[in-house]
């Protein structure tokens, strides 16, 4: 086996070896096919079985009440912030957005192209380092829905129990940390993820979106943009991202053997607690950013004491290879995201390394 | 090795061997990352160099003017056949279609949803067995761009030589024969493809325009359906589909390694001409869906003297290791796709196949 190094990169990200191994294995000839996995047809009983099987673990994992529907989109988060307020935001309505962070405040933005959309809450003032309290949320008279971003990848900070709106649909960018911990489906109308941080490889969007929601679709859409055109051909309207969905497939199913989301959620905050302990314990070498009842558990950031103390951490942390640690220019310092397929060990490897970088620097 | 079948599928389709070898090699670390190419930052070096040098290469292998963009796009050419008129069809305008097919029906239908379009010219009373003549196409005064589809898929036709509208911006769905020969982009505004047929798998999509149309595109819309937003961001405004571009970078090898576009026409036309002069030699058991002289290169249509015979050869073919040789149901009958990874071999066996299977049953 070659040499693999703990990639802390916030997406795409680490996928979990076997997952890697086995399609590797496939590369070649999927299940006996004589055909790769890349180029067996779409309309072939081999990949429908698995676009099947997909939607449905998808599902089984979230507990996703029945009548919700699993589609697969193309062009990334990104496109969901448009499609979202094309689809359900109608002239004379209005949609609430809450701002935690940068993709809430691109969604917001992109929302504001298409319709009339109203800041609901925003912890942009202190630089969004917290998620704002239910008192500060101030939801317009029947919006269309509220937008929220369970966690912001940028910032490191994530809803600490996700919100509830009575009578308004809710609507959640979870692309940082769908299927990192339970959470009740039933609350939401529409929930969006690109694959490419907890799910698989970019290329492909995961939707899940309730009856009530798929019945309020704009039909006056371009269809490709409608999101029933989704539903009624079970995703395979046009050829969608084959190789990205069969990469998912095998997440969840390893996802499912490693003890489904409880697991995930105890070993994530295992894992979040190994760095977080690490931070805390440095004397103030280490700052969080996020406030430390919003901290998230999938990407954790910090500043250290002056920009040549990050830059000599993020290139020592190299040599031991731990890579991908130094965070977004709009915060700066370093960010270890860690998501689902980090192992426990990448977590602790980082952490010992920050309390020896400390004691030498400090 | 394992055993490897003639994949005879439209697409996804069959990938050139060295390419699946090479990606096989790569899925559990690229370039010596200790990372899968599946995992690696969008935003790192090693992904930014594959990135420009496959907008090079298509480039360069296209012959394409130095101004030309390469942009890498997400939801496939059907997400394409909506964001062209949302681009470049204003209120007021109205944009010119050829219709020789399913996907330019389509094409011009999502059109229609968002502004005023024109037929210019239809060979569907032929049930699009052919493409029209030069005399039969009427153009609007001041379309705003007139759309081909330069192969179909579906019902095996192919313009034999591109069409030239002076004065008028010309965008083509060329999904499922570019790169299959050479020809003038600069006679272009706008070129796109779905990967998932001559250039990789599906998932992306690739778009080539012109700094003429890159300039008139309609800044009322999301940011994500602006074509400018790509280019500005060098296709990086968010993460794209990384593990696609990354087979489309190696397809795009293979093919200068074997010559060119020059090389692929030559040897399209070689491939091609096995299996119709197979279907030409059967004193009328096989009757192809097109007319002669806009015959495919890429997909070869035909039928069968009924029903029983199509199933029986669809089935004994199968046996042979010739796959996905079954017609869309427009059409009926059969479909071999031979695009550029389909080797000389592959369409050599189905030509003697066709062969034996008429002597049999004729």
């Amino acid at each position: 086996m070659s040499k693999r190094v703990y990639n802390f990169n916030p997406g795409p990200a680490i996928l979990p070896l076997p997952v890697l191994e086995e399609a590797q294995r496939d590369l070649l000839d999927f299940k006996g096919s004589g055909m790769s996995v890349l180029e067996v047809s779409h309309r072939g009983k081999a990949y429908e079985e698995l676009h099947n099987e997909t939607e449905t673990l998808f599902k089984e994992l979230l507990g996703a009440p029945a009548d919700y529907r699993v589609l697969f989109m193309g062009g990334g988060a990104s496109a969901q912030f448009a499609l979202v307020p094309m689809n359900f935001l109608p002239a004379g309505a209005v949609a609430d957005y809450i701002l935690t962070g940068s993709f809430a405040e691109k969604a917001f933005e992109e929302a504001a192209r298409v319709g009339e959309v109203h800041s609901a809450a925003s912890s942009k003032a202190t630089h969004y380092d917290r998620i704002p309290r239910p008192d500060e949320i101030q939801l317009s008279p029947d919006a269309a829905y509220v937008h929220i971003t369970s966690n912001n990848t940028i910032f490191g900070t994530q809803w600490p129990v996700l919100p509830e709106f009575p009578g308004v649909p809710l609507v959640a960018d979870m692309s940082s940390d769908i299927l990192s911990r339970p959470f009740d489906v039933s609350k939401f109308g529409l929930i969006y993820a690109g694959a490419q941080k907890n799910l698989g490889p970019s290329g492909v969007t995961v939707v899940l979106i309730s009856p009530e929601m798929l019945a309020k679709v704009n039909k006056n859409l371009p269809v490709i943009f409608q999101y029933t055109t989704y539903a009624k051909n079970n995703s395979l309207y046009n050829t969608p991202a084959t190789f990205a969905v069969y990469i998912v497939n095998l997440v969840l199913k390893w996802l499912k053997a490693n003890g489904g989301l409880a697991a995930m959620e105890q070993r994530n905050r295992e894992k979040a607690a190994l760095i977080y302990d690490a931070l805390d314990a440095s004397g103030g070498f280490y700052k969080g950013h996020a406030a430390k009842e919003f901290r998230s558990l999938m990407n954790v950031t910090f500043r250290l004491p002056g920009e040549e103390l990050e830059a000599a951490f993020v290139s020592e942390a190299k040599q031991l290879d731990l890579i991908g640690l130094k965070g977004h220019r709009s915060v700066g310092g370093m960010r270890a995201s860690i998501y689902n397929a980090m192992p426990v060990e990448g977590c602790r490897a980082l952490a010992d390394f920050m309390r020896d970088f400390a004691k030498r620097n400090g």
